[in-house]
């Protein structure tokens, strides 16, 4: 028997990813949805959060794909009411916001799952078996996308919390803080403010250990979603967002649920087993660029 | 018979604060310092860590009082080389910095500790203990001082790492995270960043539960270092830094170790039991800040 779902934020990654992720899942059937703007073709429609928790004790499950600053909210109020709940990345707008839902998780016996999408990506648990054996001597991170193309119109994104470039390149530090066996230490960061916005539009990175990492929202054309690690071993390349594998430019044969299933899947084994997946380390990331790096101010952005 | 310990870092506050501890203390013995400036009159000095570490197999404790950037390699080091760590506040200048630090007192067997020196005020455990079964409505934290005269000519307080006006800050921001009986949710902050500067010189901060927050380093004349909590059972303050404790007005007794001499006491009970103490939650406030805070420009600043 499928278990009942509720989505909230209907926006475009809910669309593009989320409901078709759970229509073609066996596991799971969406069974409402709560939105100010967006609502599901057949699906029971809310505005009001308390009131779907009203109408709907017989759904177990909330997932959370609204944007990152009210989400804390929600998954406080979903918790509460003794719902599991999954959590669009980043799972918080602070590393507080994560570590208290992470108590409350623990607190209300429910199940929480910070996803990350990019880990789920069908080439990273190959590079991260590849790797484990290895010697890493240099790692570099190229992530570049055009911003008006992912987030169109969508100011929040350079509002405070909002992340700016870290949004996409959040994915890049999911990964590669899943594939390394070391953690990484920041060393320092410069931050592309635009003069009329709050929030990084580009930013490079240098970790120890011969790590770094260029972030940038004003690529246009097709993206640049790529980790390389030069190794004892060979030269590693994930490329496409951790959708290709390469050693020493030879592509590795791999297989998978794409990102969505396969988050969807994992959530349903956190609930049939009552546990919780929660890693910050990417978010601390972010956290640490924004505590250490230098900001400079460049070009206003308009979308 | 007392313990030897190596400062490192022989600046303002190692003179003002760390010998003078060490000196009145029946613990402790200075046996050696490693600064690139600063020395003790009669105490052997270097400029090398690893000449001190290589000469000094005798000295088991090593207290790091030089700016936070380079902390890390030295603590590192030393732990590396079997000595235990006391870190004077912050404990890193990243989150990561101060998690892979934790990780290796685990691994090498050594206590760490990471100190909050206001939390050692003597007011901040009576208070603790008055608001542990009060129902907090409201708090406020003012804390504002001269940078001129607390950190005379220190650009680094300025540059990225450093902090800026956090750096007294999370003076603050360690005290209430240890008196409040509840985590601490920011939710928003406004950040002014002078124009030749890499770190505020003043914050605003917002959390919940009624909680807030006004820190400034362009006070002329003396501190304000206060925290205020209006509460069922009446009206807390904790002023001069948390050394002070008034109940709806009236002061209240306190007595106890100065500062700096109750570190150096708990660093020994630590080496005896060979346990670390550290609690990053202050330094996480200050990251949330810099996660969340909308940055606004104001008057460049001259020394």
């Amino acid at each position: 028997m499928k278990t009942k779902i509720c989505l909230i934020g209907i926006g475009k990654i809910a669309v593009d990813q989320h409901v078709p992720a759970i229509s073609g899942s066996d596991d799971w059937t969406l069974a409402a949805t709560v939105s100010r703007v967006g609502t599901v073709d057949g699906v029971p429609s809310y505005t009001d959060f308390d009131q779907m928790l009203a109408d709907h004790p017989d759904i177990p499950v909330i997932s959370l794909c609204l944007p990152t600053v009210p989400r804390f909210e929600y998954a406080a109020k979903a918790m509460a009411a003794g719902r599991h709940v999954m959590l669009e990345k980043p799972p918080g707008a602070t590393i507080s916001e994560v570590h208290m839902l992470q108590a409350m998780a623990k607190d209300h016996g429910v199940s929480l799952f910070a996803t990350w999408h990019s880990r789920a990506a069908v080439a990273v648990q190959p590079a991260k078996t590849w790797l484990a054996d290895k010697s890493i001597k240099k790692a570099h991170i190229t992530w570049k996308e055009d911003v008006r193309k992912w987030h169109p119109n969508q100011d929040w994104v350079f509002e405070p919390g909002g992340m700016g470039v870290f949004d996409p390149g959040i994915n890049a530090l999911s990964i590669i803080t899943e594939i390394l066996p070391f953690e990484m230490r920041l060393q320092s960061a410069i931050l592309e403010f635009p003069t009329n916005r709050d929030t990084p539009i580009a930013a490079k990175m240098q970790w120890a250990d011969n790590i770094s990492g260029e972030f940038d929202w004003r690529q246009e054309g097709s993206e640049s979603w790529d980790i390389t690690l030069e190794t004892d071993g060979g030269l590693a390349e994930l490329k496409e967002g951790g959708a290709r594998f390469f050693i020493d430019g030879v592509e590795q044969p791999v297989d998978g649920l794409d990102e969505y299933p396969a988050l969807y899947k994992h959530m349903k084994t956190l609930v049939d087993s009552n546990t919780s997946d929660i890693d910050v380390r990417p978010l601390i990331q972010v956290a640490d660029a924004l505590t250490l790096g230098k900001r400079i101010s460049t070009d206003a952005f308009a979308f």
